[in-house]
């Protein structure tokens, strides 16, 4: 399931968005979904696992899609481990061009899909060269190591966030989103303070970071995506008590604005410091 | 003015404070700066000359001072540049055993005694072994580069924040204050995006650091201290137009928080990464 893609696999890439992508008006993000998916002729589903009100979510995404001359839409719901688990809905989501997964609650989609022939159809799909998204819940549930709860006001915390096990398509990240808009980089350095192997990634609304086919990325939409990076931190956290701010020293925090372009072939050089994020970013499977 | 102290001699200490400092209750920051200053029984004036009602501001320190038995407590109001050339104001300042600057508008505070006898006092008192206490506004002018206006609400945002020209006791920092009450962390990477050179300190409320007159820090209060170095930064924020979000790679970030010490005889070692810091705001005349 996480094996990385072998040289001259013909490989989907991944379109992480923060949340809250616009779906009325310009629609940047879900226009360049199409494009990324093939165009509006090809087929695209709506996995709405993650959230508690399909129909209404399918809705919104039903009319987005439909204003884009996507004739071939539908949606996959899912409200159990049984329907995670059937194979004609295995078989669509593995056939599908895009898969488009919906925000909600990450913990709730990986708990209905997580192991099943849904999972499976998933990374199939990926590995065809889908172009699979996730928004908001569906861009935490991307990493192996998923973001799962918790808060933290003004500081990071030790304890205060909770980890689960994602869909796994990246490894070695942990992803946040709705990022500036909710203060999250409390919680995405409590994160990185207890588990410095990840690479934290945060994403702001209305805004997503691209995995192309290719292996460069770009951001797109309206905000930033902040990446943090504590593997040469020097830290306290493993000496002090649970709910204490930890002592974070020597983090790296790169701020990569939309528009931003690293790693493809008429990209400009990557800067040094950011080549291990790439690396790791575009490790998908 | 800005030449850093001899060895041997005899220097004060700085107390800076994110603003919103306990006034009314357990008073912990208050109470540490009486202690800098000797104890109760030693002269303690207040610069009202950042707030534009400075009796009002006046009577909160004139209270709280008053219930820690500070006997010789004091106002300087300052409404001209004339009274901040007045000697005798002068001589107060300069006699005093802690200097406590308010909050206000840190502008105004340095355009009324920016290169005054009064600005020159604060200085001798420092090099006599004063404590010197800035809060809010007053803390951002205790350094050489001042924060001096402007906001980024999400993102730093090229050209979005002013400097000025403070008080000079701290070299190489920029200061700013009710760091993570007000999410300012934006502001402060727009300042070191454009100004690398020097390092962004960010203080929450009720939070002060401490630069001990023996040469350590301390950080003490309810919050933490947060540090921007953009020194190995690479960024485009050169060639972008005004308003837009710089390219940010490889900002090193630190967070302190209260309680953590370096630099004194009794701390622990401090982490490399955090040594230029601490020498850099160690240097105070």
């Amino acid at each position: 399931m996480n094996a990385p893609a072998q040289a001259g696999t013909r490989r989907g890439s991944l379109l992480i968005i923060g949340g809250g992508e616009d779906r009325e008006d310009d629609m940047q993000i879900l226009e360049r979904f199409i494009a990324l998916c093939g165009g509006p002729d090809k087929r695209i589903v709506v996995l709405t696992a993650a959230t508690r009100v399909p129909e209404r979510v399918w809705s919104i995404y039903d009319a987005a899609f439909g204003a884009m001359n996507v004739d071939k839409r539908k949606p996959v719901h899912v409200a159990s481990r049984l329907d995670a688990d059937d194979a004609a809905t295995a078989a669509d989501v593995a056939q599908a061009d895009g898969i488009f997964m919906t925000g909600g609650d990450q913990k709730r989609l990986l708990a209905l899909i997580g192991g099943t022939k849904l999972d499976e159809a998933l990374h199939a799909a990926l590995a065809r060269g889908a172009c699979i998204a996730g928004t908001s819940a569906g861009a935490s549930a991307m990493s192996a190591h998923m973001l799962a709860d918790g808060k933290a006001d003004l500081h990071p915390e030790k304890g205060a966030v909770s980890l689960g096990a994602g869909i796994g398509f990246v490894q070695r990240v942990v992803i946040d989103q709705h990022f500036s808009q909710r203060q999250r980089l409390a919680r995405l350095l409590t994160v990185v303070a207890q588990n410095p192997y990840l690479l934290g990634v945060g994403i702001d609304e209305d805004t997503a970071l691209l995995i192309e086919a290719g292996g460069g990325i770009e951001i797109l939409g309206a905000g930033a995506v902040t990446v943090i990076d504590g593997r040469h931190m020097v830290s306290n956290v493993a000496d002090i008590r649970n709910r204490k701010v930890p002592e974070m020293v020597d983090v790296r925090l790169h701020l990569l604005p939309s528009g931003s372009r690293y790693g493809g072939p008429c990209d400009t050089a990557t800067p040094d410091a950011l080549s291990d994020f790439l690396k790791i970013i575009t490790n998908i499977a």
